[in-house]
């Protein structure tokens, strides 16, 4: 599967405000980073449980997206769960996404974000439904992403 | 049910970095806000899936934090399930949680993020497990939020 | 919107070897309804959490079937999120479906399972994709349910 | 760790009606099996997404509750999410359950139904809490499984 320039994704919007990084993404697998630091916590210190769904959202989304655009569609999530498995204060996470199934109708990914020592934190699947690419979104033309 | 001052919630971290507002929270209901801005969109422009669990995660569980204080408990999120509706761009969004059940062991709470026109954006649910105020927690002592 | 005779439902399969029987359906709301008996149980005695997710099922897709064929469609469900809030071991048990979202591509629906006295046993969602009425399904060329 | 004999388990209920088989069984991994027949369709003539989520349900108590009786304790499952990967009409179906995080308070697994050739049929994830043996569900006293 081709690759993309990483720096091409997460250019701008709550990813990049949030510091999470791209280091690879395909068709077949992405992987993202962040390191902890305040904008991920909620008041009791730990990692945000919303900041794990949206890492989950994140990953997933850009690899269906690659997958949809090898065949000129887009992608939209339409379903996130996500179950936290152990808090975390500090450190840096890796998230890395993968295929359960790629379908011309919708794709369903799954995300497990673990810290340094590989021991999980989170992990949770999406399901994407597959657009045409001219299909309209919230009242405009849905573009390619990245 | 007592309501806490607002300010006292939110101070500090995720939901402050993407300026969610406490409208008003009780162990009955909690209500946030927001107003969409560049901190919230995905690369498609519209608001990011992870940013709708979010708010799903922030509402559901100060409510629930409010109720398990009331025996001197706290709570911790194990399960987000969020459901995408409608892609949204700009505009106020309203999130209104409300208790599903609110057990000793385990409370399920249920939030949904409306636009200004009060059409539904995205609904999710939250399970969270009660702990003793002494209860460790990513190997520190769980405190009281807020 | 036009109901079914009810009679026509569930006359075959898994909600008929269950016992489960539809109360009224339409595209709006669905009712279903069964009395707790050895069929339903697993080994602790309590109703199976596999039958509260089996109700939901039904339950939503019933609604969403309706709904799809007003415009020729069909749906299949391909996400089933439920939470089990009472364990219960006997009477009657009456499971309510409502739309969340009845869209062009896809469908949500929410179901939730009561006990005679209206206490909350079970609720989840259903998210269902609408088929156009010639698509293949497992080699098969989809068809009317009911 | 220690297998049971398979025998003990789904002797009764809801597995048992359905001929759900236990291949085998620890609290390291579960395997189920069944072979599909008009009890486990829908209307359409498809496995009912229901059956898919009972049998995750079914084959993670299982695993779950072996763990747990180690330390003298049982589990109840409280949230079930399960996605429907691939139509299916005939044939046997294997479910294989394996821990996702096994802790004091609660245990998450992760169940995966296949075809006779290994294809992914359907996946899901199920939350369960610990209990201590005497504690009371819907009325009575938890006993052990199986």
């Amino acid at each position: 599967m081709p690759e993309v320039d990483p720096a091409q994704l997460s250019s701008e919007g709550l990813d990049t405000l949030l510091g999470v990084r791209t280091v690879r993404a395909s068709a077949d697998e992405v992987v993202l980073e962040y390191d902890i630091d305040h904008r991920h916590r909620q008041p009791y210190g730990i990692v945000h449980g919303g900041m794990h769904c949206l890492v989950v959202e994140s990953a997933c989304s850009i690899g269906a997206g690659f997958f949809a655009r090898q065949s000129g569609k887009s992608v939209v999530g339409v379903e996130n769960h996500t179950s936290f498995i152990r808090a975390v204060r500090s450190g840096r996470v890796t998230v890395t996404a993968t295929p359960i199934t790629r379908g011309r109708r919708s794709q369903v990914w799954e995300a497990t974000s673990r810290d340094s020592a590989g021991v999980t934190l989170s992990t949770g699947r999406v399901r994407l439904l597959c657009l045409d690419a001219d299909a309209e979104l919230a009242g405009e033309t849905v573009g390619q992403r990245g």
